[in-house]
């Protein structure tokens, strides 16, 4: 068969923004047809930031989170690791946040943790408690650590230790604690606060020994074959998870433990498909935070959310938040439940985009749609667009959908103002109630105004050219 | 734009098969380009063979091929569960063979195996026993038994017993033993009788007991996730080992063992990335069985290679064998050896594409092509060429990269003859001499002549039209 070439037809110009280059084709007799888009509008801000210095800051910045080796080196109390953990300090996700405006399933956390920390006694004496300014609320972000959903983390709750083998930080966060009635949910019943004195007396101390034993697990490279496996880490950990419960079984099951409890324990990981969920944020906050702090750089470092406010950080502007009013995601309900159930966007896993995983990955988790919506070519379509923002192409994260391309890494917070393109974020739904629980599961972007506040920051602190 | 449309265009004509087609085109003034494809030769036992009591038979096959439900019910010695096993019975992989035509690697394993089961103290005698017509050699598959590679299984090996819940068979395979010196590669050295002992006298029984406390595992729905994750259960067993590592933890874990016997189960476990394979290839074999024994079916229910022959069985044939000399698989070898260090293919592996996973799925096992070589798009091709011989789609193996469209499942040996298409088979590469091991990994086809005779004594049993 001969195809008709190219250069045999006619050609037809399809003409993109200025009216004066279709025009001059026009008047050539050229066929041109107008396509009605414009570049989103200029701002004087965002044209300044367009510079080698910054260039040359987000290489360095870049070149850190891509470098990072996260390793689960630890279990250990919060106390004893978490840098400026205390008693009476309860860490949330998101940025910073008082009691009165704290969301349900926040407000629901707070709560449980007091009960759990034996610091008040019932859910009255609590909210009290946490109203009466005695209490300290600070981010988790601030802490070297981070917590899916309410993401409250307390004195006394083990954590995980992540090591950056490359830059020596640490990062932490707490147990997974499996679906139904869940603190970072928002949920403080009895069983609640029970399974979280197991995971401090039994879970956390055998999960903390067979880590040691085992001389760490290479989280990076777990998270890496996870990629190749379906999971994109976030809303999807069932990969990872077997294979963390794989590398600990054996430290687990050699413990000098009453049977049952080896069983426990186990039994526990073995039925959380979100076992790894915790520990793959904050090997994700590890890498992101050796990017953070590079003068001039506009890489996001931090993307959270508290259930009321959605906040970023930037590599170069040091310890502020961006804020805006958090979004509601749009995705799949549980029975009996919609949106009008549902809590704003909450929880500090977005960790996990911010490094190149979860809804940037979902090329390599098309499986993921059947639990957040939408078919397999749009969990392509996510992947590919999250190119367009992103300053850099993981070595350590690839996708064999798309040819083991690395996966989209690095968000560049001038890109997402000139393309206007958000960055996609996985989460989970939770009932605006504290108490419910998880509702449902699905998609959602950041508020613009976010990176709008901070490019203007940059922009008013950087030197003339 | 406006693209020319097709109907704008002369049209070019492209003229496949006899000439007359062509030639009668040509001269209303069409442009006619002939392509040089020829349908197969037609053979009369062929054309005899498409006929509405074959094709009734072949949906009553595969229907119960795609019904059975195979669960792992229990781990025990092979003499307690697999029918006809006794002691002087060496079964091994592929169709029928006796001593003097075995090759190297299928001789090292029964000399390996004689020497496990204490019938010989050195190399030497338990070849001279196995050449003395005192010990029987029958294929694996006439005990409803399968084993990759040599595939010797003898009467204490402890076997997983898969039981199809749909039609109630059963169906056997010996334990994985890992990479390195091996009795399936045919290595016969004392870390492999040794290895052997423990698995009978430890990892067996702790199996069994773990099996029979957790109910039975799956092996239907874990197969169906494991495809979902990147594995096509052949020759990449990575996600399928993980998840039923992690089934099985808790109860193995809570044993009445000693700490270190705890430990060493499931880091041996956890340390063989085929540690399901075995069991997978009896799932397989368990649903193919069911599929067996209906007359006038030209469904393949088995493709086994001795390392010698290859052979097949089809449903309708009874317990006879198809046989031609096998081939030798084209893939990756490891540093140091060669093509011509290759034994012919050989092992009952072959079980995993008959029953529709294996090379038949490599479309959800991209990754496997950086191991049998090839590209990810290879991968993709291979599954939908696997469509055009096959009579239905797995409804529980699904494969994301093709919108969980189910793999190729149920081979028609009609559907081989006529398109000329051969199966796929993935498979791992043994070295020609006894005691060496595996040297790589690759793709291998049967041979066309094991279908053509299959056909001719379907069509020759045919009652007239």
């Amino acid at each position: 068969m001969e195809p008709g070439g190219l250069l045999d037809r006619e050609p037809v110009i399809a003409a993109v923004g200025p009216e004066s280059f279709a025009a001059a084709m026009a008047e050539q007799g050229a066929r041109v047809t107008r396509v009605g888009w414009e570049p989103p509008p200029l701002d004087a801000h965002l044209e300044r930031l367009w510079r080698d210095d910054v260039d040359a800051a987000n290489r360095v910045a870049i070149e850190r989170l891509l470098a990072a080796h996260p390793v689960l080196v630890d279990v250990r109390p919060a106390i004893e690791v978490v840098p400026g953990m205390r008693r009476g300090l309860v860490l949330h996700a998101g940025p910073p946040i008082e009691w009165p405006r704290m969301s349900g399933p926040l407000r629901g956390a707070v709560i449980g943790a007091l009960l759990y920390e034996g610091m008040a006694s019932t859910a009255e004496e609590a909210a009290r408690l946490a109203g009466s300014g005695r209490i300290d609320f600070e981010p988790c972000h601030q802490h070297a650590a981070v917590g899916p959903m309410a993401g409250v983390t307390t004195a006394s709750m083990p954590v995980f230790v992540v090591e950056n083998r490359t830059d020596g930080n640490h990062a932490y966060s707490t147990l997974n604690e499996g679906l139904g009635k869940v603190l970072r949910y928002g949920a403080f019943a009895s069983e609640v606060i029970e399974r979280l004195r197991w995971f401090r007396d039994v879970l956390g101390l055998a999960l903390g020994a067979a880590v040691r034993e085992t001389g760490g697990v290479d989280a990076r490279a777990l998270i890496g074959q996870a990629v190749q496996m379906g999971d994109e880490c976030h809303n999807r950990n069932r990969a990872a998870s077997a294979l963390v419960i794989k590398a600990l079984a054996p430290a687990l099951a050699g413990q000098d433990l009453p049977a049952a409890e080896r069983h426990r324990i186990l039994a526990f990981a073995g039925g959380n498909e979100h076992f790894f969920l915790n520990l793959g944020m904050a090997a994700c906050k590890a890498a992101c935070d050796a990017a953070h702090g590079v003068p001039r750089s506009s890489l996001v470092t931090a993307m959270a959310r508290n259930g009321t406010d959605f906040g970023i950080r930037v590599s170069g502007l040091g310890e502020r938040w961006f804020t805006a009013a958090a979004g509601s995601p749009v995705g799949l309900y549980f029975t009996g439940f919609g949106a009008e159930h549902a809590n704003p966007d909450i929880g500090d896993s977005a960790i996990t985009e911010t490094a190149g995983i979860g809804g940037f990955a979902m090329a390599g988790a098309p499986a993921i749609v059947q639990f957040v919506g939408g078919t397999p070519a749009d969990a392509l379509r996510y992947t590919e667009l999250m190119y367009e923002i992103t300053l850099a192409e993981s070595p350590a994260y690839r996708i064999p959908a798309l040819g083991f391309r690395g996966t989209p890494t690095g968000i560049d917070a001038r890109l997402v103002m000139q393309t206007g393109i958000l960055p996609q974020i996985n989460t989970g739904i939770a009932h605006r109630d504290p108490g419910v629980g998880q509702i449902g599961a699905g998609l959602v972007k950041p508020p613009r105004a976010c990176f709008d506040a901070a490019l203007h920051a940059l922009a008013s602190e950087l030197p003339d050219d």
